[in-house]
């Protein structure tokens, strides 16, 4: 029973039937029928009118949007175990060119316009030292928890006054909005860029970069193709998005993981490190505890020495969700 | 009546059926056995101990490699018409963090030992000008020629000579291999790094960086991270790439898309710009010519004002180029 | 008889008084007094407002100015034999993070409106291949050659024409001005920056970054910073450029080189290769009329196998042009 | 009563001296006899070959050596209150192209063996997280601290186990050197690369890349014509670092500044934020006393809220010193 990671589990068979009718030629690169409805399928979902280009992999979406905000001598205001400064080996570095990340403290990985101060207001003004050109925050956060609107809006507010662009990472957009319950363009307030995750949630290898700002959005266009993300038949990558979009399909394998991991989280209210908001669960527990779950056929990660994390995909069973929690309130 | 560009053609059945296989979870990005195999199954192609990686582009695989073999102060030998230099929107540059490209002369976009001396002997030693670092070939070149194992080799033995590494972009590698009748060792020659093409030949989304300095092996690894090129999924790239091995399916594309070709060039032999090594035919025609053929459901790219270029995708019918040549005939 | 080069030429006893001048303590970087005169000197001399800034070396000056009209991901255009091109080591590459250098053809090292179109005319619009954001010409040219008023106002305005940025590198402007008996504004024309020079005409290390466009001006005091530029004791740099300006030496110096190579080419009219309009000479002649120079004491250049180059320095002696004269007349 | 900085300071005479001796035309580049004999001095002032490269700021020195050590996918690990990582305006991500500073604790700016482990072993190996490759100290620290010849060697051991790179900025290397009475060797131990500073120290405009791995000499000379930091008088940057190495110049007036900052800590020592162990002084103090101290005359910069930072330049006078030692006491 597989609680190890989203990041590896199958595709949904709507998004399959997708790409597979996309087989048949259409045109290449990006001028194929099904990248060009992108724009339209977003701005109908944000409510506003939107750029929107697939890309490969998650850490490609943040960059290429990073990069229309925040120039080589910039930096960027993020987390400090935010999946860009920790996980990404230093794309941004690579795709900003140099640009440097400004590491902010916060509960849950979760920013808040204090811990963005504290880190920009101490910078010197004039030259010598790096000048905060935008902030990045993750929606849902590495730890599983959200923004709420008025939070996000708070950010964006704080980003407004400083002149500061603003991205979210939404590599897990969907299970955010899920548990949220607020509309899409709730859940991103004024930010001018977000990567939408398909990846965890069900597609093969298509995320989105949600651009709010049109102008930014040849920026990315000639970036990605410069960054060898312009794929030949990306019509397979636009499919898959399309799918997910399709009847909400997004929305319902996020609710359906976030239902797995809240049958979790119930099960260890007392050990939760954080507030179960989307599809994970950090709890602690001992190294003969994680062995016991493991003797029953659980796999997970350790989470440092204390703790074990669970992660529900899209696909996570209902039936191993309930054992799961029974096999950790028998602890 | 395609013959547009092998790029957006469908992909092969066998490649969607290993995909399928692919889909049950196994590990994230390339820890699968599918992956994983890679290294072997390469090595057991080219008969000596390799390293190979998957990459969803071409150019994310050129660039990639070319960054094993040139410092950011340096400078790759290719030709003029390199698909490197005229078509990836600068991807060297940014990837090799600003190392130039050196253009060379040849004829047919074929370098030749001498082509590469006229560029590399009148640089002045010392750190006013930008030194060769390595050579990158096209096998097939971009005008549809190859490179004998007798032109590998004499570029190889300068590029030792020099120093310099030596690329092979092999986005029609197979076409190359098809042609030659040699094996794809001999094709190759002692290149440290080859770009191997699948993607025009029948796969979705998948070309192998191969390489023979097995020491390089590490930096492309990371460099493919870093550039976001390291899809979490990306059992689903590797199985494309064995389908695409398994039974010789490339060799087999590559030399039906050969025939098609050949079969055009040989109703226009007068016409022909270079001769027909690969799965592409430029041919003189005038516009009238072109609206002709266009009219009787040919599709294919205006070459300039005075030609035309067509190629043949590996699933070309072969009754359509025999339609296009008999049409050509009679123009 | 020194006429190798002015690149390491004597320091002007002006220069000289100045910078001790400035030993007095005085504000860190470029916080001192003279330093922040340089936008109003160098307003007063262009008739209009510009940011000034100073840099020690050409290669930073052109790199600076360059990047705040080229983006990353953009081609700047500039002559086959253009210093940016073939002598700075890639630095371009290197300041704008990967930009291109498209290079165009013309007499004598001269940009012509017609050698920019065949360069970027054929460049075909999207994302596939680097689009032009910017020119640079050299002012006098590489061959010491000068773009007439009217040359440079053809060439603006096709860079506004097409939406790309102007930039002159002027390490011998001061010559060029002098010869062309115009002021410095006209020798600009609605350029956007300039790399004013003297170092090669007097000065030590200092040469200025001349920003037309003055919303430009902070990101060149950044990334001059950031390139490692910003000396601590810079006001010896600015006051190195204030002795220039001032009673303008910098003219005055100019024009005495210039008449020693005016000298030199009188006595060679029939072997010039380039009129000379500048403190250069490039002269056919065999290698043995060289050596007979050599043995009579002069040094410089070999240009290539059939020709010498001759540069007179803003100290060359009228004595020694004249004696020069007299020995290549009596080949 | 300046004790701002020792940035801004006065050149001192001999180094005027050795600059006018080297007025006369030489070679261009570092092709004059003066930089052709930086090795050799600094194989003699360190008793082991080293090669040595002039370049104009410190922030080039320390960027040019920690490329030779750091690749672009690769980290440093720096204190957090590094110079590198404080006020080098992101040079480090420039030069390096986009490597990332990995930021180590440790009282006075002084990293210790536990405080690298403390960064680079919760490092995960792979290739998602940025991985060491260097670790740059600063000798004297930020703080006016100084490593003992055997907490470089334990740092140095670390660095050697971990297959990293080490290399010390350098900036107030004299003013160490003087503290410990030890020779400039022992002070590097078996570092690969130093930036030397000179410029506080008396020079005008030079500091030293002194480069212990003969090896990467080459990669320091392309990169630095590459930074547009050649310049082509390179012989006046040349003489002030050898006019500073005669007679142990370098290491009179660290004695001297170094004095003079013994002196007022001294008269401070119950106030002290750190030792004194080079020229800066930190002090806490009030608002009230700044403002008192000012007013008599002595400037100075705020340091934080509570403390005052005082920096003895090389020509800072002793009964300024005095002057102030008294003041403070009568606070």
């Amino acid at each position: 029973m597989q609680f190890l990671s989203d990041n590896a589990a199958s595709v949904h068979p709507k998004v399959w039937e997708a790409m597979h009718a996309a087989d048949a030629v259409d045109a290449p690169y990006d001028g194929d029928a099904f990248s060009k409805a992108l724009d339209e399928r977003f701005s109908d979902l944000f409510g506003r009118e939107c750029a929107a280009l697939w890309a490969a992999t998650g850490t490609a979406a943040n960059c290429l949007a990073l990069a229309t905000m925040c120039e080589p001598q910039g930096g960027v205001v993020c987390h400090r175990e935010a999946h860009i400064e920790v996980d990404e080996a230093g794309a941004p570095g690579f795709y900003l060119h140099g640009a440097k990340l400004l590491l902010a403290e916060g509960e849950g990985a979760i920013l808040t316009p204090d811990g963005v101060r504290a880190v920009i207001d101490p910078i010197r003004e004039g030259v010598h030292q790096v000048q905060p050109h935008a902030i990045s925050i993750t929606q849902a956060s590495e730890y599983g928890r959200n923004y709420r609107p008025e939070e996000v809006a708070a950010i964006s507010s704080l980003a407004e006054e400083r002149g500061l662009g603003l991205h979210i990472d939404g590599a897990r957009f969907a299970n955010a909005v899920a548990f949220l319950g607020c509309s899409a363009a709730e859940a991103v307030g004024s930010a001018q860029a977000l990567s939408f995750g398909f990846i965890k949630n069900g597609a093969m290898s298509a995320e989105a970069v949600v651009l709010f700002d049109l102008s930014a959005a040849d920026l990315v266009r000639y970036r990605r193709k410069r960054a060898g993300h312009l794929q030949s038949k990306g019509r397979f990558l636009a499919a898959q998005i399309i799918a997910m979009l399709e009847g909400d399909l997004w929305l319902n394998n996020a609710r359906a993981a976030n239902a797995a991991a809240a049958e979790i989280g119930h099960a260890c209210v007392d050990r939760l490190m954080h507030p179960v908001e989307a599809n994970e669960v950090f709890m602690r527990c001992t190294a003969s505890e994680r062995e016991a779950l493991r003797k029953q056929g659980f796999s997970f990660y350790d989470w440092g020495d204390d703790a074990a994390r669970f992660v529900a995909a899209w696909n996570a069973r209902e039936e191993d969700a309930v054992a799961l929690g029974k096999a950790i309130v028998s602890l």
